[in-house]
């Protein structure tokens, strides 16, 4: 058994560090909200008040926090984890940042003889909750096998995707297919039903056959309803879209459709609707259409 | 029990009558080529030599051919369907054909007495053998109820999804999402293993979240090992975009992904690839990035 | 000097026709239009009642009428030009139509013994008038000299581009490049005034470098103060697009571009802004930025 | 006449310093190559070994320099400009950079008393030379006034755009412009010559009426030879696509097409065509359709 400190207890650190508390593991969580330390300590944890604290006889340290800035500010601040943690610590970011982040902290993290892994996770409240995420992972071999237990206590699908930063490039690989299989409905679904089709059948069909895909299963309720309470944001996924452009600028790899949805999510936000889950592209196709989609 | 003259007994349509026979149907078949309809007779339908005679006493007539040009050869040529069949019969178009020629040849049949079904498939070679087909129909309702149990004969998901016509518009949507979910996958695999992930693990992941899709469970193995013998063609897929946009322009929905997708078939067919796998849309991005997906 | 039959004297034929009368030609107008026709013959023309009157004794026909059906019915109609021209007629189409059909027209009229030209033109309302217009020719080359004192009296820039269709495929490349450049302005006018630039001084700029083009030069006014009175109309280019995106499926060019700023053009269609002028592109931008473009 | 420190005497900065001695000004220059040193000496000017000795002395300080990066460095270094200009000092910098860096500069120079400029230039080899660059200048009013007259010894076209960074915005937006336009043409260009029209001949039709732009008539001969010697790179031309769609991010303004062409110059660069002329958008869409333009 580890003794784990886990940093940002929100919507999703919080019941990944509550599997790792089920599992057995000594867990010390750190959150700006006392709340989230609480139902930490009441599953079973216990709260520290500051990184020095949480990291102290830590052999693992967990952070998940919304972008690069504050994992920058976590790990390298004046008070932050790198300062106080014993070399040898192996330190696990969950956060879905810019792989240049990632690996720039792997290097600074390494020089100081700390073990660092990258490894976003997709999946969403409900893989959290249910510990069925998806954890990709990068970093070194040794490393990873260190870690994949307590991977495995908190997701379904446990990949060791490549070195230092793969694990955020994967992750921006997969919202690129997100994303656009979600446009992919959008027009598939706008053009059945101004054709004729009743709206929940044309979704029927899509769903039978080699269209078929999560996306449907899951927001296919969404697309008929406009219900777009996320879920998914609308301006999170713009964020990792946009890692993945400069990814593929970097490493010189076309993404020609997912410049364009990008482009498509940018107008999303300027209409208003960064706060919607992110199957509200489904409005873009509609209002260009001047016609709604209509649950029968 | 019913009397079917099935016409067009090719790679769909000939294990298509070969179900209608076992379930107990007496079809008569009709190919331009002796040894589909041998397989036929073995199969224990019977064979016809002319259209007159392979409708002559039939109650439902039943083609699957490859294009409108086609379609409308079999159905109003002087020596067609219409020509010889009572008013009364049941036609059912299990072709992927354009709209508007389906809305004209059910308001013609219409004319004769006749009543008209589109109902074009999704599921390909193994959909049409394993009776797994996705079926979109369009047309009357009592006509639909009519042919049901024909349709549960050959598919799993049998969905009438509107008036004449409607049915072909959703197979193009049905393509649609297909397209664009290639298109996902090809830009995250490169980019994901030009990054430094290993192909194979990208798509494992990819398979295991919200990305998950029928395309990446059925084509994996395509798009790591490049063999691109197809299934789904490209310039058949390309021909179903155009049906999309058309209607798309008919209808007034704006469809800019399948547009751009569309052009991107294109260049595959001015390469000489018009004849691969639709999942070859993955070369295009290889060769845009000078990078190729190997099997681990 | 030539006796040269004119069908179609509306905004562009009338004020062609009138220049031919002033180069000395005696010309024999027809138009639906009782006001048209009178116009011409105070020019100094004559009017026909029918296509049989027009045509008897000339030994060219011009014709400038708006669409595809339009060309067949006045070229082929039973009461048509080609029923009633003699063999050895010149005949100049100077509609923008699909090229399939301008090659079908040639091909009828050659078995008849008819020369046919296709003469799409450019340049708009004030080209004709001003007789500024940029003519585009499809047809044989003795054909082509035949025509060319014609073509001369109506136009700057008269080039013959090859044989029959070429005419109207190099026009709708010419809607090309005017769509693209109309998005081209859009983008960069609204994102240079949204950061802080005085749009006329971005208009002023924009004109001064190798940025300069004559829409910018034609419509700047337009795009300063959002007045969209046509000029050419969003529905005439979006056909136009149409028959490009047509002509680049039939000979194998990939046209991204061009196929993503056609939907935009069909989103304008579907916002019922189809009879504003083409400019109006600016607005889906401005639209999806939520902000707008307003003369300093 | 003023004193003026001149940081970077290349292709650009060498000819617009010479203008600057040729107008009375006494130019004190700095170049890491001596040859350029030397040069500006000839025409006239001074050459200082240092920053510090370059700017001793100044009322003006110009810099053209290639990136961000560069500016950064020549401006903010221990033995950089503002650590020993006068304060009052007003710095022009011509290079074309990232709005956030320029407006950030603005800042930091404005607390030490400086007047900070950004002015990057349109125009190319020729312009700097013949002094009819198009100069686009961000900034103060009363700063653009006291630079205006040696703005206009280098320039034909000098606008005052707007604020700290507005010259960068808008010279990102004359690139957007510049880019689509050399894409329309390639579009248009190969359909009307795989359509039969000979290529001289389009080129012609196109520089004639609506469609016409300063790109086809610097560059036409260009598309015709396929010699694709810069003029301006593909390279730079992409790092100018970039600045502009993260200005699009920031500004909320949606680029769709300039985010698929800036993708299609990623391809160029994966293909190796970094250094071509950025005509070389061309070669894209011959490829694509298996055919090439030729000059006739």
């Amino acid at each position: 058994m580890s003794t784990i400190a886990f940093i940002g207890l929100g919507i999703m650190g919080g019941p990944m560090a509550d599997h790792l508390v089920r599992a057995g593991h000594s867990v010390v969580g750190l959150d700006h909200s006392p709340e989230r330390a609480a139902r930490l300590v009441e599953a079973g944890g216990t709260a520290a008040d500051s990184i020095e604290q949480a990291v102290k006889g830590a052999d693992v340290v967990a952070i998940m926090v919304p972008d690069s800035p504050d994992v920058q500010s976590v790990l390298l601040g004046d008070d932050g984890v790198f300062a106080h943690v014993q070399p040898g610590t192996l330190v696990i970011d969950f956060s879905s940042i810019r792989p240049d982040v990632t690996k720039e902290l792997a290097q600074i993290g390494a020089e100081r003889g700390l073990r660092v892994l990258d490894a976003p996770v997709s999946g969403g409240e409900p893989g959290a909750k249910n510990a069925t995420l998806s954890i990709m992972v990068g970093g070194g071999d040794e490393d990873f096998e260190r870690a994949r237990p307590l991977f495995e206590v908190m997701g379904e699908t446990v990949v060791h995707v490549g070195g230092a930063g793969a694990g955020q490039v994967v992750k921006a690989c997969n919202q690129i297919v997100v994303a656009l299989v979600i446009e992919a409905v959008a027009e598939a679904l706008v053009l059945g039903s101004k054709a004729g089709g009743a709206p929940h059948r044309v979704v029927e069909v899509l769903s039978g056959g080699l269209a078929a895909n999560k996306v449907l299963e899951v927001k296919g309720e969404k697309f008929l309803s406009h219900e777009f309470t996320p879920g998914g944001k609308v301006a999170y996924h713009r964020k990792d879209l946009g890692i993945a452009l400069a990814a593929g600028r970097e490493y010189g790899v076309p993404l020609p459709v997912t410049a364009l949805v990008d482009q498509m999510f940018g107008v999303l936000e300027a209409k208003g609707r960064g706060d919607w889950d992110h199957s509200a592209l489904l409005t873009l196709i509609e209002e260009g259409s001047d016609s709604a989609v209509h649950k029968a």
